[in-house]
């Protein structure tokens, strides 16, 4: 079987299964993204997560969370009040553990070329800790991920280590970045879309190929006509970039990395 | 000029380069697993931290840290006492944060296949957010990373919003993940050398390639002989293994992922 019907079996496969997650259903702040990924066919979704903050108990003999020790005390895709918490680790008796996790999803590509367009869109929106995946028969995988995190233990052996005053205060950190996350993914869908367009444009016009492929906001991103695609930003990635990062030992930074 | 002729020029040029980082040299806990990459041909390093605690000192404005917005009250490659974060803390005058950052390594490598068995090799070793990147001029680079942090804010406008107590048990936490960063670091270094082994036996007996191939613990590295690389583990992801995830949608969890 060649490689473009191998995907496309892999692909009806994949969006034809039942949605395996206890929640069953796609988050509301990546349906659009995951839709307008599926619409193309060089891509499609095998798992996704909008963002969300949750309190876990850990593992009440030692301080390492492992999955298959720990408990979902609280899970939320929306902002998040002190009290939701506070009620929330009245059930916990070993280390409550407070975490943001930002947008996480993985795509899987038709061939390394579609996830190298992917994986500059999502860079280029602020998502630095993509990367792609080839397994060993060949499927290529782009994981979506950023930098944006939060990980706070908050009790020990059930006992709360911090304040009311803290909860609250963390609160409005974790909120605060649940809102820059969706800027994120908004940002990316904007970003997205006006790299699929101008793929097209380039595909369904062969003979201009070459001379377009100097345009193309693949190729040469960092002169993105900002009117197209205004909300794209080029952040600094805080793991190459070192120049006031005393910790990071550098011999080489490519230019065109 | 031909692919191998062009990675040959990047590695010399980018391994006489000076050390860009602030602090000058390799960290002491990676120079060994630097070195092993940088021997073989199919390799070299273009950045590297160990992992670290580090304490900054946020925008002073807003929640939100940005880099430009910030100042490093204390970084370390070592465990940490209470006392020195209490010391340090005292010049913070913003947001005060206290991170642990685990390992990250980047490795430009000569071609997809050679990132494939780097990746597969951190992977199997617990850097489960790890990824290749392939830049338009073919640059193949390999970024491997942990998911294994920490991020907790510490003060507010100054003013230190947990106790002296929370920061001593916080710090046996940040301590404990160090540890565990270098035991996967060592884990790493000893699949990678098993790894690199096995691929210098396949390429210096082409006859038996094919077969070989069968047994090599980048194809088969779930029957990887515990013997032979008794340190390797195969962990479960947090991001793909869904079962008892409420959060996570999926569609498909891809067989060789």
């Amino acid at each position: 079987m060649d490689r473009n019907a191998e995907f496309k079996r892999w692909k009806a496969q994949g969006l034809s299964k039942a949605d395996l997650s206890r929640k069953g259903s796609v988050d509301e702040d990546v349906v659009e993204l995951v839709q307008l990924l599926n619409g193309r066919e060089q891509y499609f979704t095998t798992s996704s997560c909008a963002g969300r903050i949750i309190l876990l108990d850990g593992n009440i003999n030692g301080f390492e969370v492992q999955k298959q020790n720990c408990c979902w005390l609280l899970v939320t895709h929306k902002p998040c009040v002190k009290d939701d918490v506070i009620v929330a680790l009245k059930k916990a008796n070993g280390d409550a553990i407070l975490k943001f996790e930002p947008l996480i999803l993985h795509v899987q590509c038709r061939q390394l070329q579609d996830a190298q367009i992917l994986h500059s869109v999502a860079i280029d929106s602020g998502f630095r800790n993509s990367g792609i995946t080839v397994g060993k028969r060949g499927k290529t995988m782009l994981a979506i991920r950023s930098t944006h995190g939060l990980e706070v233990p908050l009790s020990h052996k059930g006992k709360l280590m911090v304040t009311e005053e803290y909860i609250d205060f963390l609160l409005k950190i974790a909120n605060q970045k649940m809102e820059e996350n969706k800027k994120r993914i908004e940002r990316f869908y904007n970003c997205l879309q006006h790299a699929l367009e101008k793929e097209t444009i380039t595909n369904s016009h062969p003979k201009e190929k070459i001379k377009d492929k100097n345009n193309s906001s693949y190729t040469h991103k960092k002169k993105r006509n900002p009117e197209a695609c205004g909300k794209c930003i080029e952040e600094n990635d805080k793991e190459l970039e070192n120049d006031d990062d005393p910790g990071i030992s550098v011999t080489i930074f490519p230019e065109d990395y």
